[in-house]
């Protein structure tokens, strides 16, 4: 039976780097079926809805999912139900994606695109594990209401709980202990346990799960430290595990640091390794269209996709292969372009690695 | 009548660096009256309790608090209620001191300190104002409990509520634009509305707001992006307004892009501009009792008590101009020394300033 892959292009650059990493799966050879759907503003747009149910059925009946961007200033005033980020947020949710892997990794070539000095940065590779499916993101209740107790009883109020249980922090420490393992051994868990009731059952359960990991050295770390360290010293990390919440700021902080988001993809996986792969960059609309974007980062996503959903680790190898050698040949793209080096398009990017492999 | 300050040291490298501010400001002539009780750890070890009646009553009759730091290594056992961190959310709440300010100030003279390229950070000058006695760090309910719902229900479970009521929102919001106001008229709201009930409601009041303040530049970004552009080009920001939790990581990122947090002060102050000053720094409990903290940001922090709280404008001015001059002098503690400069300790950097005055 042929694997099915879900594509999903979405809003902003979404479709043209999504073009290219189709071109780069394709040109592997192996006998995939690729479906397309519209997700996010695009399907509001064909659909009126940003996750139809086509799009929903495909990604569900895929074996794994290949995702574009979403988000355009265009649906700023659409409710929120209705904006395309909620595609995302429904998806994660519908699929149990619940671990999101997110390395920022500094290639050597790149050293100077980041805002921190080279000596600081030089050599950066860690991985950021966010739970992906829990937290304040999809906690209930929540809401907008008239405040029922409190210093402002009466007045207008918005609400939302965090929630964690017991077995969710434990399969994703577990994914964290699992990975950690596999890299340089050491597992940082962040959380606010000094302030958050949530953040002292996490702190707990991952203490336990490390029970079953002796080889794994764990720390913990409050969320506002983590922000400075990331900052400060950012080589001291290997893996890190935190809740969804703080996992989508960390992982953003740590993206950036490296200076070439345009280069980062990312992991979302469910119980059983089927996932959603994307780019950590976002949709980009100011330069949608312009045929400038940076298709590496979805090019590396498909990648991953390949080593983690499709079994195909020997073809992964050759695709992030084939993106070193593109950078070491001095191709850049205009967002990581720097004197001395050769800017090429979003498209032209895509043939070199095709010829590369 | 003379001014009453509380002078309350806590613990680590609390003591050694607030002796140097008491020193500075008993050389300013004026006649204060300064009273001194234990907080956090230290309270704790005395009285039993982290924030004991005496210091909160010392606090609430004074007219202004300078505050060391808390947290020990050694009290990490304690149950969370006895921990020292207790004490400085104890005091924010019992004095409603609701707006904190957070400078993040690059001194020309330490450039070389931070971790970020001169070109990103040379002549940063950010101020961040976090809310501080709302959101999820106080709101109820909250706790640990079997999961009354969703997939996990029956399961142990944390949980927390994330609330902001109209009024609250509206009066740091207000601090938010006067400041700005007074600097260089921009002022971005951070925030996550495209996920968050509360956040919604924040930016929609803070949109609100902004009508009082034509002159006054707008915008609002969410904390994620606010994550990566504080890495990427922080120099784009003036004054940064967001809610407790999103505040406490920001603000501390922000401290960190300077290399020099030893040197940050803040305040928080409550309605009628009485207030709590201490470093942005913690308690550093690995370096207390050896001399070699750094006293600035606490003697800065002085400064900033005898702007916004005793109303001695001429006299906070003496202080930072005297910490310059120490700077430009070439004195400098172990954590912003580098080499072709003059180390000095604790002491040594209180009695430099004294003399500068
Ligand atoms: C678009 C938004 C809802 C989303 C999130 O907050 O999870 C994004 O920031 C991300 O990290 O993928
Ligand atoms: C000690 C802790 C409770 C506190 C906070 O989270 O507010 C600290 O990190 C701060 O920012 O002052």
């Amino acid at each position: 039976m042929t694997q099915l892959i879900a594509v999903l292009p979405g809003d902003g650059i979404g479709p043209e780097i999504i073009e290219q990493a189709v071109r780069v799966l394709t040109a592997l050879g192996e006998s995939f079926t690729i479906e397309q759907q519209p997700v996010g503003g695009a399907a509001y747009d064909a659909a009126g809805h940003p996750l139809p149910p086509a799009t929903l059925d495909l990604a569900r009946k895929a074996d794994a999912v290949l995702f574009g961007s979403v988000g355009d200033w265009k649906y700023d005033k659409l409710e929120r139900a209705l904006r395309p980020e909620q595609a995302i947020l429904g998806l994660r949710k519908q699929l149990g994606l619940f671990a999101n892997l997110r390395p920022a990794i500094l290639y050597p070539e790149l050293a100077n695109a980041s805002s921190l000095k080279p000596e600081v940065v030089s050599g950066l590779d860690i991985l950021i594990i966010r739970e992906l499916t829990g937290d304040i993101y999809f906690g209930q209740p929540r809401g907008i209401r008239t405040a029922p107790d409190g210093v402002f009883a009466g007045a207008r109020e918005g609400f939302d709980t965090m929630r964690y249980a017991e077995p969710e922090i434990r399969r994703i420490a577990k994914i964290g202990f699992e990975t950690a393992r596999k890299r340089r051994g050491k597992l940082c868990s962040v959380d606010k346990s000094n302030v958050l009731e949530t953040s002292q059952l996490w702190k707990d359960v991952v203490t336990d799960v490390a029970k079953e990991y002796p080889d794994v050295e764990l720390s913990h770390m409050y969320v506002d430290n983590a922000a400075m360290q990331l900052v400060r010293a950012p080589k001291q990390f290997d893996v890190i595990v935190t809740g969804n919440m703080f996992g989508d700021i960390l992982s953003d902080q740590a993206s950036m640091l490296t200076g070439s988001i345009g280069m980062l993809p990312s992991a979302s996986l469910d119980e059983s390794g089927k996932g959603l792969y994307e780019p950590s960059h976002g949709s980009a609309p100011d330069i949608a269209g312009k045929g400038i974007a940076n298709p590496l980062a979805t090019i590396l996503s498909a990648a991953m996709m390949l080593r983690y959903s499709l079994d195909k680790p020997a073809q992964a190898d050759r695709v992030e292969a084939a993106v070193k050698s593109v950078l070491a040949q001095g191709l850049r793209t205009a967002d990581i372009y720097e004197e001395g080096t050769t800017k090429v398009g979003t498209t032209a990017m895509g043939d070199a690695v095709i010829k590369a492999m």
